[in-house]
């Protein structure tokens, strides 16, 4: 991702999460808006509309239209089950092309996530973890203080387990400065940190840049606009300044 | 599901997470197994393989057979998106045919379960919440000590959200009989508690109902068995004497 983003000079993952009923329509949208922002994003992020709907025939070949672009592609599956559900489902979204996959830590190690890790270091492929989501409502869990010698807000404990366990990156909202910036600080420089709610959600590109996101996951903002490329750019050149002190 | 439980005098709900590469297989086997066990369940839950590798076409069809006998249908999505993923999600699976979807209440109420409950309210279906997983791993977060008045571990605070956010379910691990205890003391006496981990993870059927499951989710021990109907008539007479005393 690093160094697509620097090619591309773009923090952008693009989100994928259209929803039209009808398969082929949505298949040619994504790949029309695709198209048209390869060279202003540095990944591409799938969620689970498009899974839904497409089926993973359907979302494999956008994931190879990605590749063609020199862009890694990401899953945004959340995994939360237990293990054998979890590791069907790795197996299947690493079959299918997908670089990287989004896990949940609430699911714990044991039965849970030690499949999913296992099986992305098998295939070289990486797992992202969701520390903080987007949402308003996100607050009332990972925000919830855990006693301790030091009591503390979940999602300290779960940027922590990021670095046990070994992710590749991991998800913090970009709703909430406050929370990147904690974040960042127990990460360190080097861990990626991957920031959605920009724009719908009404998350800012430069100021979660500044709080210290690496990457920033737009949709809405970029596929309802009438030129994604433009929308995309638009992002691209208010963190440029930013970002080009912050490379990781 | 009480209805279908008294008819089927069954407390258990028939787990479909097989997994098989060949899309047409899994349907025929899937239908196999519920048309054997059709008189000897009481409910049935669909999981993400089936989703993933029969798309919700396939899936439609074998929940249309599942109520021609009559039997209620669940899919154990465990909802943990914001808003706009959730209510597709939840919108396809009611399209589909399902009569309750599994959430995770890790998720906040706004912007994250507030669109699944009234989407479920205005389709009058349900929404099964997510309280104590049943893998090894699942301690390590659901069991956290939360500070407050009185810290307490996180499942008691979900347990409380059930019934503040009027849950028709919820979803505890057989596999901790003093979990499915305490979360029994919370919830009262009719609120449904749905437990799975039963046989390939551990749980014991009695065990679980006597500690206050209402519903055992079981799915390994029974489709893998070579006669699974046999297998669930075995684990619906350890449970029956135990069950006659508590019914909700």
């Amino acid at each position: 991702m690093r160094v697509s983003s620097e090619r591309t000079d773009s923090r952008i993952i693009l989100a994928l999460d259209l929803e039209e009923d009808d398969p082929q329509t949505l298949q040619e949208k994504s790949v029309r808006i695709l198209d048209d922002v390869s060279k202003c994003i540095c990944a591409l992020k799938i969620n689970r509309q498009l899974v839904l709907t497409l089926g993973l025939g359907g979302v494999s070949s956008i994931l190879h239209r990605a590749h063609e672009y020199s862009l890694p592609t990401i899953m945004d599956a959340k995994l939360n089950d237990v293990e054998h559900t979890n590791a069907f489902m790795m197996r299947s979204f690493l079959q299918a092309g997908f670089d990287a996959v989004i896990a949940s830590p609430v699911t714990g190690w044991e039965g849970g996530l030690d499949s999913v890790f296992s099986l992305a270091r098998k295939h070289e492929k990486g797992v992202i973890l969701l520390i903080y989501m987007s949402n308003p409502g996100a607050e009332q869990f990972y925000s919830m203080m855990v006693r301790g010698p030091t009591p503390r807000p979940i999602f300290e404990h779960f940027a922590e387990l990021s670095m046990q366990w070994r992710a590749q990156a991991i998800v913090v909202g970009a709703t909430r400065p406050e929370i990147l910036r904690r974040v960042r600080d127990i990460v360190g420089p080097r861990m990626a940190i991957l920031s959605p709610g920009i724009g719908a959600q009404g998350g800012d590109p430069r100021t979660a840049i500044e709080a210290g996101a690496t990457y920033l996951i737009v949709g809405r903002s970029i596929y309802t606009a009438s030129s994604p490329s433009q929308a995309a750019e638009t992002i691209n050149d208010s963190v440029r300044k930013v970002a080009s002190h912050k490379c990781e």
